[in-house]
């Protein structure tokens, strides 16, 4: 691989920068990588570990003389670190995110920054449960999508650079419009969160069924909501508080079609339900088949097992 | 290991009786085990690939002679078998099965069966979202939790030896009273799946997001919930049928809290979502614990990408 940007800096060293970063010492995308986290306590763990080859105490220090500057700290946050970095920041420097909402972080962003800067807001469709500086892995964006959300005015050839950089990093690389990108978003990641979120707190809410007996029996389907209702509070909070009329819209449709098939249970409605839960298979093999998921049982957990 | 029966019948043979077999035969649970399937083609394919000692033509000829018969068909077709067998099961024989709701399952087997052999009703929890003949592995059960649902009146010996056997395919054994166990899995098992099924279908139904960008950008949550809501359409079907009241009680709990969830969001509430988003965190991790699911992160499909 080839270097992409002279210097690099990711702002806040969570499990998205801090994977970022070994994708970015795999490939050898950059001269130097800074970091810099708002939390002593995540600065020193990552001098400690090797994240970053420089971490820097003020986010100015990272950022300056920096090629690309990447914001990866909650959504709700994005507005106040550029405008503390914006001062400092390098003429031709390219500014992106990683925020899982665009339309609030482009408009909490953009008026921070001089107009000597290419900003270019992201997002890597790629997580896991577990967060901070310690929690990231250089193959978790591998065959990933990263959606890049350029404005109609943005210099090309900076976009056709952090394209490249993100390919460089393993991912796959669409673009698309901020709002379109948010609807999208509140389908395949906002609202099943939510729904994931919900139902563990059903569970976990319900004298006559114990903790202890949720917890005993949820491989028969509840444990794969846990693990989407252990991510990250704060990012997730952020998430709903931003990218509300397409969260609302959503929910607003699923709750009217949860309605429904709680209508034919009452009902008994067979034909009704057997019908609904046929059609959804298809988008299953096409995730399959598109090579966002393994086809092994279970998500392989049988074969992770017997590897301890 | 030792046997614990002379012979078995497996009836219906899907996911769950296959890997009961291959479970079997690794343990040597039995001397002999015979299957059958209403399918000629099911029944040619476990010929084909070794299903079972011995497949047979007709119910009748499977049960004749067997210590253990488990009814491993779609819930709803549980009585008409059991009325099928009833003349020629062997006196002192367990008969159980492995439905994912019990009380509709005795109401509808129960009278049909003689008073010379033990009725003891069985959930093994465990699955994947594969079906039929060849989706079985030997190691399905391990670890999972089996719940036998016995009668007050059973024979303890009985019971006993079924538990044995259950041991012997790898499971822990519970045992509970029918209807807490119909409470319990429409909290772990039946409302996730619907609500899993209604994610997809609103994904799949939704104009302005394609179909194609849905399966593109799974990866973000939502690919969680096709797993769950790629399950057999007719097994599914018979649970939300049969587990009606359990269902909707837990349904009416669940869009209770997303009620509140989405007001939250509605008018900016910050605070309650951060504080629910963090009280369920606590749950996955003691579903680490119990061993109940593997810690790596996303399910270890990072791992399982790299063996491929």
């Amino acid at each position: 691989m080839t270097k992409v940007y002279d210097r690099v800096a990711l702002i806040g060293l969570g499990l998205i920068a801090s994977s970022m970063y070994w994708a970015i010492k795999r490939a050898g995308l950059a001269g130097e990588v800074t970091g810099f986290a708002r939390s002593a306590e995540t600065r020193d763990t990552a001098r400690r570990i090797g994240l970053c080859d420089r971490v820097c105490d003020t986010v100015q220090d990272a950022v300056r003389d920096a090629d690309l500057v990447v914001l990866c700290v909650p959504v709700g946050a994005m507005g106040s670190v550029a405008r503390d970095i914006a001062p400092v920041l390098k003429s031709g420097a390219t500014i992106s995110d990683v925020g899982s909402v665009k339309r609030s972080v482009i408009d909490a962003v953009a008026p921070h920054l001089p107009a000597c800067v290419h900003f270019i807001p992201a997002h890597p469709l790629a997580g896991t449960e577990h967060s901070g500086p310690e929690s990231g892995f250089a193959t978790l964006f591998d065959n990933r999508w990263c959606l890049l959300v350029p404005m109609p005015e943005t210099d090309a050839d900076a976009v056709q650079r952090l394209r490249d950089f993100w390919v460089g990093i393993g991912s796959n690389v669409d673009e698309m419009d901020p709002d379109h990108h948010d609807l999208v978003l509140a389908v395949t990641s906002h609202t099943p969160h939510l729904i994931a979120y919900t139902m563990v707190g059903v569970a976990d809410d319900l004298g006559r069924v114990t903790d202890s007996e949720v917890i005993k029996y949820s491989a028969a389907g509840f444990r794969d909501f846990t693990r989407i209702a252990a991510s990250d509070p704060t990012m997730w909070r952020d998430v709903f508080l931003t990218n509300k009329d397409a969260t609302l819209e959503i929910l607003g449709r699923f709750t009217e079609e949860l309605f429904a098939l709680q209508r034919a249970i009452r009902t008994g409605d067979g034909e009704m339900l057997h019908d609904y839960f046929t059609r959804t298979r298809s988008i299953r093999r096409g995730i399959i088949e598109a090579g966002q998921d393994t086809d092994a049982p279970d998500f392989g957990r049988a074969q992770l097992d017997n590897k301890e």
